[in-house]
């Protein structure tokens, strides 16, 4: 990497604004978590200015440890505060004090947050913006340039709609949502507190025809899209509106960058969908579904609650609440890796003899 | 799901307009199919209103039978008619009348497109669009805000270009084309009827350079897209433009979202392409070729006509025509399933003894 | 194809701009060849107009040979000189020219953007962009409409940003970046020559969220995305800005269309990620690695420098320098393939008998 384009470290205020600086027991309420002072000194009066990592945080930095694999950067930190499970309180340094939590990485994000809060919105509708005078946009919503809000739209209070967002005809949006540059969004009704990433396609026309005499015939979908509460969407991912249903993605689900989400598909509460994965047309996950990165899921299943597919998956029929499965298709984990071990043994004994040239038996 | 983001069924007047009433024998000239009065009662006056699911239909509505996994609620419909194949025919309910089709989900396509017919382009440029002086845009033509129309474009009679689409210089489009919100099209050549979803980017370079002494250099790109009658084009999905040669979707070919196409690939007429597969550069699908979700091939091979090709297929050579294919490697489907049957097998009786420990043998 | 929509063949004035002509002994220069006259006849005194394939090429027109599978067209080109590898130079027609090279596909590459040179930036902002007046754009730079440039943003000599773009608060583009229609460019810093296609998102969150008592909480996203010199970005990908450390793109790498990247990986100097490729969070890439179409890499793993990672590769843990895998879990060429054939093996064993009947042994 070139001096040019070296980093500043985390939170550069080039890009993020700051809060604080917050004492301890501030910092503690926050997280959920119990202070510890240090064994050595006390705690600052002045409170802790931001966030660091342990490498290059220093007494006024709040820094954490959440993955065991990086313990050994504890002994060595700098770092005023440090957030740990309970299992590594008492490897934390002498002159630190400690947030301890049973959840440290749950605890390190309120505490980011609270470092480094989300912008509210600014209420007001550009002037470059073009807003039907039959939709209805909350005054506390904020509406950027160049975005462009059909009939009838409805807009709640506390919503932020980026620059060049579409907001169709009639879509509701209940409030706190946050849309997005350059996001579509048509047919389509949205829960509170809903965040879509850049690019995201939503309500277009499902992938539907039928074979007409001189070729395919497109049959109208005519369902919607609904984003119920708390739901979270990635940069360039698609979902298509439901042909006679609606395709339904659960409260609190978050899906990554660039998924696919077919026609009539329903997902339930706080299903996970990671990056580049696709779900066909009229496939039901129940709640606390996790699907992997680049997984295919067949039209027309169901995946029961918790069931957890692995990355590249691909899942022709119905997978039971709980369960764990890779490959394509699909099968358990511990089958699929006994799969791969038969089959290199199976290939290394074929190819041995051949290679080797005994030939006997 | 939340009542606040419950669906008021198909067709919710928030998105849809509505044609009709329309009686039955105009339905069934539409459908091309067979009316069949009710056996008890007789065809109702004033018409039907419009279209529902079996399980909701009312006596005003049109609903229709195509899965048979559906039939079961057939029996119990209220809808005033029902179209069905003729093997279902006896089986509609004796109040409700029938149209009767060999093709009943084209048959529904077309009874619901007669209610929901697409609106029509509403000729005009939107003052906050920039149309270079150049460009030639027929006045039955709708340009919607914050459109980009360069040099020497051209755009035909009745053609859609929705908010924030670029059509890029020397861009032609036949009659009556649909561009979707955010579309890029540069360097591109469109047939008539071309819909295009929204975040779709046709005509960028393709992905072609030369390793220098200095890195890699970029190859200039010299070709186009053409996009033949009737092609439509899933959202997110990118077709860059030929090098020399020029990049061709063929006649009613329909692709999916998030689908890529490789710079000089050729699709035949009526292909298929689902979601998040993709086509690597200069490889020719011929006529009816189905590529299933999230497949890939490789460059310069050639797919013969009407085969298919499975879901996450990976295809490293040329496929014959009318062949069913699926793996990766690519795989005629039954010599795909007799091997994961054959390693199944192989991994239990591998486990088997390991596990139960006799080890004889 | 209809006649309406055949092409002109390649660099089509439509599209393309023209430069010229140019003499032979310019055209060596500028590809590094060595210049051949033809055996009969002498060069033209009026140089060469442009470029062709070697099937429709004039005298007035260069052509080239790169790939040996396209030898036969040489014989019977019409072409005044031909581009080609000195295993070739004995094949050229007699009428015929040559620039010969070591590395034709290079040599080609910078014939054909001699002829046909990337226009250079238009200096200005349009009218109907919006630039925050604490932004600094440099006056060599060209803006287009609708773009939207943040609050400090930075934006160097020779810049175009394209219709549409977004250059959010605090981005910096070094000199001569080329920025697509429809990107979003958030939390992020460009080196010199960055190339990004449209609808391509950078900087925006990383997947990364907490469980919380009500479900996911956000885990707030502090780092940037640092794009370094030459670096080329295609349609519609979509790279996150890390979390604590930064998400890096190391100088000269090429990602093709819909390539994921999540946050804080980083990649070394000159790798390539072909289109629909995702790369996890905290995966790190070395220098010259290549990463075909379709594979995945999981989080928090190091690929070593010029590995190769095959189509549909799945990877789940470290890769050598210098290795070549494929298959899904990732293993070495050689042996995927010795597997994919001991599977068909045994496949056709098991099948034979049980279809034959025999069932002795």
């Amino acid at each position: 990497m070139t001096s040019t384009t070296a980093s500043s470290g985390p939170a550069d205020p080039r890009f993020f604004t700051r809060s604080g600086p917050f004492d301890g027991q501030a910092l503690a309420e926050a997280a959920g978590a119990t202070l510890v002072p240090p064994r050595e000194g006390s705690l600052p009066a002045e409170g802790y200015a931001g966030i660091a990592p342990l490498q290059v945080a220093g007494a006024q930095h709040v820094s954490f440890l959440d993955n065991r694999r990086y313990a050994h950067l504890l002994e060595g930190t700098k770092a005023g505060l440090v957030i740990v499970a309970p299992a590594f309180a008492d490897k934390v340094p002498a002159h630190s004090a400690a947030l301890v939590s049973s959840t440290p990485y749950l605890a390190w994000s309120r505490v980011a947050r609270l470092f480094h809060p989300k912008a509210p919105a600014q209420p007001g509708i550009h002037p470059l913006a073009v807003v039907d005078a039959s939709a209805v946009v909350d005054p506390s919503a904020e509406i950027g340039p160049f975005v462009v809000v059909g009939a009838r739209a409805e807009i709640g209070p506390r919503c932020i709609i980026n620059s060049h967002a579409v907001v169709g005809e009639g879509v509701v949006l209940a409030a706190d949502c946050r849309i997005g540059c350059h996001v579509t969004l048509s047919h389509a009704t949205l829960g509170e507190r809903v965040i879509i990433l850049p690019g995201v396609r939503i309500g277009q026309d499902g992938f539907g025809f039928a074979v007409g005499p001189n070729g395919f015939e497109t049959v109208p979908q005519l369902g919607q899209v609904v984003l119920e509460h708390d739901v979270e969407i990635g940069a360039n991912t698609t979902i298509d509106r439901g042909s006679v249903n609606d395709t339904v993605i659960g409260a609190g689900s978050r899906l990554d960058n660039l998924v696919q989400i077919g026609h009539n598909a329903r997902l339930g509460r706080c299903c996970i969908v990671v990056s580049q994965a696709g779900i066909s047309g009229s496939t039901v996950l129940e709640d606390y579904v996790t699907v992997a990165a680049q997984a295919g899921l067949i039209g027309h299943i169901r995946i029961g609650a918790k069931a957890r597919i692995g990355a590249q998956c691909g899942v022709m029929s119905d997978v039971e609440g709980g369960a764990d499965v890779i490959g394509s298709p699909a099968m358990p984990f511990r089958e699929f890796f006994r799969n791969v071990a038969v089959l290199r043994k199976l290939s290394k004994k074929a190819s041995g003899p051949a290679e080797g040239g005994s030939g006997k038996g």
